[in-house]
Formats: C-alpha cells, sequence, structure tokens
C-alpha cells in the first residue's frame, strides 16, 4: 500500500499519517520525491480500512501496490534515486544523471599494496576505493582476508588519500566493523539472500551496495533490496556482478540487459562490476565500455599494481594504467548517453 | 595432505602424531575407517617436512591431496561415512547400506499443524521430522517462521512421538537454538555459501544436513561441506533439492546425477529432496521413486495435512496417506539398489 | 479446436465431420480413443464457426483448445498412446504400461563392431538396436558416421538377430534412407527445432523418436513434436536426453521431472536415453534405474563391447554384460511402478 | 596443420603447395594475410610427413593447429578478416575497423510493409535490409513466412532502394532461392548445428551470418563456423543473439562479452542482434550501444513502421524514427572505439 500526499502537504502532516499507520501495527516509509512525498506501508497491510488514511489531512490518495516488491517500486518513487557518498574529497552522487567509479583491488593484502594501489589510482581522478577485508572464498583454505586490520588498513587510504571506502561485510559481527571503518557496506553475491545480514544492513546508517546473487532473478534482486529499504535505510545501491549459465568462456555471464530492467522497474542505482563479471582481464575494458553504454549508474573495477601477485582474483584486475584510459573512454561514452563522471 | 596410519596403530600413535602436527602450527582431523585410521592436515601445509610425521611410530605414509576438498574426500576415507541421528525411537543411520526418510511440513506453524501431521505420519514408520521454524523468504512480507517458539513446538513433537527433529537455521543466533533443541541442523540452500555460518555449524555438536546452493557447482558443494568439517563436525549430510536452469515447467530442475557423482567423490551420504526440487505435487511421488533408485541415502519429503492452507509451500506437499503409499514403494525399490530403510 | 464424436458415431459419420473441415479449408486428424474419437483441427480456425461442425451427425461437442499444441495434448486424446513397432521378434510396444528397451552402439563404426555387439545383447531380450549412421559432430574434422553404407549393415543386423533398429536421420535426403532401412526415425538433438526435417517426419510412415534439445523448454519439445503430428505421423515418442546447465560434472543436466510433466500434458510416450544424459559410464547404470523409477516409456542406452575403442562416446559406454544386469534390476523396477518390460 | 608461406613466396608458389597437399588427400584453404599467405589444411592430417611440405619453395614454416577449430582461428590469419557485401550503394565492409549496420522487419509480410519500412530507413544511411521470408516458429500453426514471394519482395526492395539483402535459409531448398534472390545468407540459431546445412552454406558463393545457437558454447560457436570455412567459403560472419538461461525478465540473456572472446580467438566479425537478444523494446536501445562499446562489428535491428501490427516479434522491433536517433548515438560510441560505421 502506498499513501500519496498532496504537493503542499506539511511535513507536520505527513508525520501525522505516518503515526496513524505505526498505530495501526504497521510501518510506515516516508520517501520525499520531486514534486510530493508518498508513504509505503509495510507488514500485514491486507486488513487496513483504506477510508481512515484517505480523510487524513495531506492525503491526495491510497494505492494498493501489487508488485512483490513495495518500497524499491517506481510506483513509490517516480524519479531515480540519488545516493550521497560523503568522502574527504567531497560527496559522490549516484543515480540520476550521476555516474561513479570506484576502484581497487579484490582483498586488501597489505598496507604497502592498498598504498601502491591508491597512489597510482589518485590521478585518475577516482574518488571511491574497494578492498576486501573479509573474502567469502569457496576453499576454507583459501586466504580468508584480514578482517578488521584490513579495514584499518582502508581507513588509512581515505585518511590519506580522501577516497571514499566500499568494503563487504560477510556476517553481523564484521558489519558492525565495516560500518565503523567504511563509507559504503557490500553486501556480495553469496550473502544476497542472506536475510538475516540484509535486516542488519537495513539498520546501518550507511548505504549500502547490494551484489546480485549468481542465480538470482530480477524479482529476487529487488526483494533482496526491499528486506534492507523496509528496514529503514533507502540508501541502496544495486550492483550487476555476472550470472552462472552454461557459457564456458567466461567466469560468469554479465547480464548487462538487467541495467534498463531494473531502471523501468525500480529507482535504485545499479552499478556493474565487469571484473567478477568476466574474470578475465581482456574482457575488463570492452564491458566497462558497454556497461556504461547500456546506463549503468556506476562501475566497479579491480585494479592492482601487480595483478599476477594478487592473493585473489589477479587474473581479472586490471593495471593503474589501464584504469586511467578507461577512465577517458567512460567520460566521453557518458557523454553520449547524457550522464556525467563524478 | 594425509597422514595414513599402520592398521596396528595404537590410539597413543594416533594422538602423537596429531599433536606433532598441531605444534607445526596445523589443524589434525583423525578419520577412523574401517581397516585404519587416516589423519586430515588443513592449514597452510605446503612447508610441512613430510620426513617429520613419516618418521613417527605407527605412521604408514604421507599423501599429498591435490583435490580442493580433503576431509570430505574418498581420498581420505574410503569407506561410506555413515551417520547416526539419535532419537528416542532409537538411532537413526544414514549413508552405507541405510536409507533414512524424513517427513513434515515446509513451516512450522502452529502446535496443532504439527500435532496432526505428526500423528498422521507415525504409523508410516518414518522416525525423522522436518519443519522450518526459520523460514528464509524471497518476500521480506511474507511468514518468516516461528522463531523459538516453532523450535519449542518441534521440542514437543520430539517428546510426544519419538522423531529426531531436523530444523534449518538462518544465523547465528537461530544456530545456536537449533542446536539445542533440534537433532539436526539443516542449513539450506541460500547459505550454502554463508562461509560464517558454515564455520558455526562445524563447531556444533550435532549432525549437519548441507543443502546444495540453487547454482552451486559440485566442487563448490563439496567445499561446503569442507568448512564444516575443518572445524571439526564431521557429522555432515548432504542434500540435493534441485538447481535453477532455463527449464520453466518445475520451480527447480532436480540434478539427481549429481547422487553417483557425490559417491565417487566423498564418503558422505547424500539427500534428496524432491519436495523443493520439483515445487509441484505430482512430481513429488515419481522423484522420490526415482531419488531412491539413483541412490540416494535419504529423502526429505513435505508432507502437510492440509496442503492448501499451508502457509508457506502448500503446492510442493502431498498428503500422509500419498506419503505412507510412497513408504511401501520406496522400501521396494530400496530393496532392488540393496539398501534397506530405517 | 477440437470436435468430439459421441462413443456410437460411426466410422461414416467421423470420415463425414472430416470432409467438412476440409472443405473448409483446415486440416482434419482423426484421433480414435479408447471411449471415442476425437478429430483434431489444425490450421487457421479462428474463424470457423462451430455451430457448422456441432450439427453434423456424430458430434458430441466441439472444444476449443488453448494450448499451442493441440495433437500432442492430453485434452485430444485421454488414454497414453501405445506405439507398436514391428520388429522380425514380433511387435516391440512403447507406452501405457509397456516399457521398452533399447541398446547399441553410439555409431555404427563397421559390421564386425555391431555384429560383436548384437551378438552379446542378444541374451539379454532386448529387441530394440541402436547405432548411429548419420553423427552430427562438432568439429567438421570428426568422423560423421558410415551414411548408407552404416544403414545397410544395421539392416543386416535385423536380419541376423531380429531386432528393429532405431537410427538418426539428419537432413531430407538421410530420412529417406532411414525411412527405407530403419524401423524407428530418430531426430536428434541438435534438430528439434530443424522445423523443415519435422515436417518431412511428420510425412514418413514410419515411428519416430524425437530427442530433446539441449534448451529446450517442455512447451518446445511438445510443439516440437506437434511439427510432425500435424503433418499426419501420429507415431511419436519423445525422449529426454539432458539439457545444458552450469551444473559441470556431467556433460549434460538429465531432466527427470520431464517424465511426469509430459505424462501430464501430453499422450505420448516418452525415452530417456541416460548414456547422453550423462555422459558418463559410473552414472548410467543409477540414472537408467531412476528413469525406470520416474515413470519412463522406455530406455536408451549405449552399448559398446569395446568401449575404449569406440570412435564415439566411449566414455559413455557400457558394457553388454553391464546392460544385461541392468536389464534384471530395470524388471525390478518396472514391477514396484506397474509397466511391463518387452 | 597450418602452412605459413615466406612474405615474398609468389602465387604460383602458394598454388603449387596447395597441389601438393591436395595430392596428399587433404584439402587446402590458401588464406591470404596482409603480410603473407597462410595454408590451412583440413582432413585427416595426422599421418602428414612434415618434411614433404616444408621443403617445398616458398614455405616459411609447418605449424600444427592444436584447437578443434583451425580456418576460424586466428593462428591461421592473424589480422581481423574484412568481409565485403557489394549492394546497388557500393561495398559495405564489416570487420576490422568497419562498423556495420542492418535493419528491417523481422518477417516480411507484404510487398507495401517492406516498401513502408525501407521508405523510412533510407534517410539513415543504413544500406542493409533485413527480413524473414522462411521463420522458423515454435508453433506448426504460426505463419511461417511468404517463402519465395518473400524473396522476390526483397529483390524489389534492393532493386528499389539499393539495400543489401540480408535473409534466412532453413533448409537445402530455400538456401538454393536465398543465393539467389539475397546477399547475405542467414542462418539461424536453431540452425546453427544443422551440419548439413552449414555445409550447403559453405559451398554457397554469396557471405553467410552464422547466429550463435540458445545454448552454444564458444567452441561449438566457432566450430559451426568451421563447418561453413572447411566447405570453402571463408566469408563467414558471426552474430551473438543471445543465450538460454534461467534469467526471465528478457527473452533471452544478451552475452555480449562473447564479442571479445571472439575476436582473441578468431578473425571472424561479430554482430549483434540486440532486438532477439532482449525481445523488449525498451531494451533495444540501450543493449544496441552497449554492442557498439564492447566491440561489436555490426548491429542487426528490428524494425517495424508498425509494431504493434507485426505479423511476429513486433513486441521487439523499434520504429524507424528511434533506429534514426540510435544511428546517431552509434556513430558518436563508435568513434569513441576507433570504428567507423559504413
Amino acid at each position: 500500500m502506498l499513501v500519496v500526499m498532496h504537493s503542499h502537504a506539511t511535513a507536520e502532516q505527513v508525520r501525522a499519517v505516518c503515526e496513524r499507520i505505526e498505530s495501526l501495527g504497521l510501518k510506515s516509509h516516508p520517501i520525499p520525491g520531486a514534486a510530493r512525498t508518498a508513504i509505503g506501508i509495510t507488514g500485514n497491510d491486507g486488513a487496513v480500512d483504506l477510508a481512515i488514511l484517505e480523510s487524513l489531512p495531506g492525503v491526495a490518495e491510497c494505492i494498493p501496490v501489487s508488485k512483490p516488491y513495495k518500497l524499491v517500486s517506481r510506483d513509490v518513487k517516480e524519479e531515480d534515486s540519488v545516493i550521497r557518498i560523503p568522502t574527504p574529497l567531497g560527496d559522490v552522487l549516484v543515480g540520476g544523471k550521476h555516474l561513479a567509479l570506484v576502484a581497487g583491488p579484490c582483498a586488501v593484502e597489505s598496507e604497502a599494496q592498498c598504498m601502491a594501489v591508491a597512489e597510482q589510482l589518485k590521478p585518475t581522478g577516482v574518488r571511491l576505493f574497494r578492498g576486501g577485508a573479509y573474502k567469502p572464498r569457496t576453499s576454507p583454505y583459501s586466504f580468508q582476508g584480514l578482517g578488521e586490520a584490513g579495514l584499518k588498513i582502508l581507513a588509512k587510504i581515505r585518511d590519506e588519500f580522501g577516497f571514499g571506502i566500499i568494503t563487504e561485510a560477510i556476517d553481523h559481527e564484521s558489519l558492525d566493523l565495516v560500518e565503523k571503518y567504511g563509507d559504503v557496506i557490500q553486501i556480495g553475491a553469496r550473502n544476497m539472500q542472506n536475510f538475516s545480514l540484509l535486516k542488519r544492513a537495513g539498520r546501518a546508517k550507511k548505504p549500502v551496495l547490494l551484489k546480485r546473487g549468481m542465480s538470482a532473478t530480477l524479482d529476487e534482486f529487488l526483494m533482496a533490496a526491499e528486506y534492507i529499504l523496509s528496514e529503514g535505510n533507502y540508501n541502496v545501491m544495486l550492483c550487476e556482478r555476472g550470472v552462472r549459465t552454461f557459457s564456458d568462456f567466461s567466469r560468469n555471464t554479465l547480464d548487462l540487459a538487467v541495467v534498463p530492467a531494473v531502471k523501468k522497474r525500480s529507482h535504485l542505482p545499479i552499478f556493474v562490476d565487469p571484473s567478477h563479471g568476466t574474470g578475465k582481464r581482456h574482457k575488463v575494458l570492452p564491458l566497462s565500455r558497454a556497461a556504461v553504454a547500456v546506463g549503468a549508474d556506476g562501475l566497479l573495477v579491480e585494479v592492482h599494481h601487480q595483478p599476477e601477485k594478487a592473493l585473489s582474483d589477479g587474473i581479472q584486475s586490471i593495471l593503474p594504467e589501464e584504469f586511467a584510459a578507461l577512465c577517458i573512454e567512460i567520460r566521453q561514452i557518458a557523454a553520449v548517453v547524457h550522464r556525467e563522471v563524478n
């Protein structure tokens, strides 16, 4: 259910409607739009008498939402959500006309490694740095990440270079720490339906980057985001990172058509990760260009100064100088599709 | 790496070898076999000098294990693992020649519902009861299970009927409770690569039923089990529940060939869940028969006394009387493939 | 559209209705059933005035068929179709309670090879022999089959041993020859949507075995069969041979749930080919057992007396003695599911 | 096997080497390159004595080719193949730096329809026109195309507007006619492994556009092309049109990563068909942009002046004015990736 307020409704009226909703045992989600505020209702709203809400001051109309996802839907918010990520170098905007770039190594391996990569990324103008301190690895015997020590290194990178930090959380404990040290909380593909973790992310105060699961349908992807929004965190960015198919020449099959598909259904921005999406260095550059051309709101690219020595995923990391060249091409393609890189 | 002991090696010698391994900063996993004990070594064993271990009393030989999974491998344990599940009605055995049946509703909805189902299952001879108290649901607005109250109902079912209880844990908190109230801890398909949860299950004192992820390869499936064994819990049972493919006439594509494939590589028993594997009642019976014929060590079947009123997955639940008839056919097919239903 | 005749309608009345249908520019397909005859109508029947047909003598009712497939549908024929394959050893029946076994090498390599295999198959009681004279191979440089010379060898096998012959046609030219030399015309998975070939098979006088394409949905599979029936050949048998998925431990993923799914929608019998379906010898036996348990109407098994020397697919061929042992188990499982091997 | 000639080798020397190869019972495929000519050898070359060929005048070296595909491989021809399609408006080039656009309706429905579409396409500068006279349809009861009458309409379009014509052949008979009336012979996805048809296309005198099968691996795709080249027709263009996966929001999953993957392995140009690849109008434009950005050598776009009245695939056809706007954007993106639209 969705309550649409009049364009001239006051903040007080919005608050009053929310209170009425909560008094019915439901949750209210006020979502300010360009023209007017909508209030999403979640909880078992089957029994709610519409008349109660429609008669409140400032209410324009009540609309039943039939889609399984509500808060992430364009029905609730027509215009694109623009997520603001504060960094020492200024806010980075994601969504709408704003295209964001994120670069960095797959895993935080050492302070020296992160410093070296950050040093070489600095001149490209990128302002968001990625790197995993907690690595979900197929084998229990593979490098599992540096944990909190890794997060401290990332915090140092922010202090030193001004980059905002995007890093993955894999359970409640690590999410607490990522929320403390990082700027964006990443939920990885393997945890896309770890609903307990999604709910915790929904109570976090920082934006969340949610990666699509390896075999997630579009509805499942949007519903996973809905878990986060339904707990009150509306700063969610999606990320396509390739799905699993029979096709065996690349690590995953990058499903770029999901970008216009998401934009048709949801107001949330969507990134593309061409590094995991292809798993091979020589495909990262062309697929990065394609991702921008298809309308992605951001790119998440693995960059390593010594890919051949990387502790994980070196085979899909590009060099800082390749990333620098890519940035130039991306700005050109972004202009064609009326987007601005920031 | 694997240390194979002489058949006449003493328990003391085994212990001494384990202590030597631990003193090298590695983990030791003594695995008693029919003829002799093998000791799996995990941790970074690349640098270990074989000679140190080979010279210890009772050691027959040291074998490098090249597969990515070690403890779950047939290299480490040649004969089938037989898992023992204690129930008030006596131990249920899974693996080797023993075939186990598990039945019950998808979700614990109420005490009355569980009692009604259990009542009708009792005469079939089944001794393991399933039912979810924590339900991982695609939508945040769907019924999420009764939580601890549901576990208490299940415990009551055990007290009343003598059934062993298999129920799902979805995070650390629920795993603590499932370990307390249940007899087998189920890890669901969506959490197959929730490595933090797998490690916790590896420290549990009760057997674990690990379901295959929706798009998990065989190696990933075995490696997920390896996470549990590597933490010290060797009582792991696998479960095929269908994978996600283009094929759209059933909810999932039940990949029965995984049963002989697992048996070739691993000593662990494997269940089949034809209810989730097909998602349609009229396919559950034929696929149950097929699962036994293909060599599964157990069946996990959703049974509900009023499927049309079920809060989740009613469409794939069969009736108690259908299950009773199935039990008879299963015993006949089991005999053809030299298995005994218990 | 479907015209259902009264149970006491005469052959003359059926003929008169068919003529009326044809006079409207449509095709009529009289399909005799146990209780009464139905007449399928194909062609653009949108504009047909039902009243014209309903008023004809002997007509019980006219039913619009909304499914995309008509003649293969259970709506048109409620009871199972039983296909009769004449062989020198007597008719082999497929469908209903009759389960048929087919065995033989992947490819016809030489007369000596076929004779050796046939010799060893004889004592198992199998009466249908398979072997490809035209091999659709991924590479243009692989062995493409012996062509007509191969068909002549197969004809000799029939003369010598009394087996009925099932062999593949890959284009119009080879179909002419297979129709001449063989007893059942096989259309392979790669040609499941070679509609030109399907239409030709629909004009053939011999039964057709149609294999499911590697990524065919159930509707596409049934529609491919519909192409054959719509040309007048109602003796069609389907065959599941595995579909292509991400799952990499077997050559294909054998989708056994398609058997009950087909039976729900169609009256046509369905075989299972566990050899192509798994691609590995050690999986052929368990999956053969499972196929019978799930309700298949036939098995198509590759048997070679010297698999290690086979020119194609030796890795998935079983030995004649393994097939003999399998036959015994299959008869036992068939009895459980109320089927008779013939 | 591959014979590489000296850069200064004469045409006569090349001919002499070819004759020597043929005299050994093999096929020779001289492939002129920018710097020098290579001669591919196909047939059972296992037994060939290299010394025989290496000693011939003009031969630089003999190289065994281990890949399953030979003539399509970059090992045989290092530089990109540029295919020349003659049209009344001048040659259209495909490959290398040349990007080609093809537009037109899914099916030829009538002369009026084709004329209307062509009329509106003319101003966009596109020089290749597509339209199916033979339509492979899932249902035998769907519109199957106008056949030869449709080809005559297409020939008229060429006469009237100067467009080159690309149209599909579905069997030997239609291929004869397409070769007569059209400029490029299209082999559709469903026939990608109709090897009999591929061999026939290999003996045609016109270029071939080969679409990837719905579940074809990259190797299978290249091997299908190899079938055509091995018969002597080297003018082959590949086309990605989406593969079949679990992903259900689009008709197919457009696998754009196949473009850089093909370019790494083969010298053949590759088109992208975003219309079949997505199956939804609102995805065609963004995916067209992405296809050019990823490095495709051509686009095949369905354009219809009245999509809502189309006899097939109207839902994925864009309007002529949308195509015109797309052409402008494509030229801009092409410039970024150093390609020229022609």
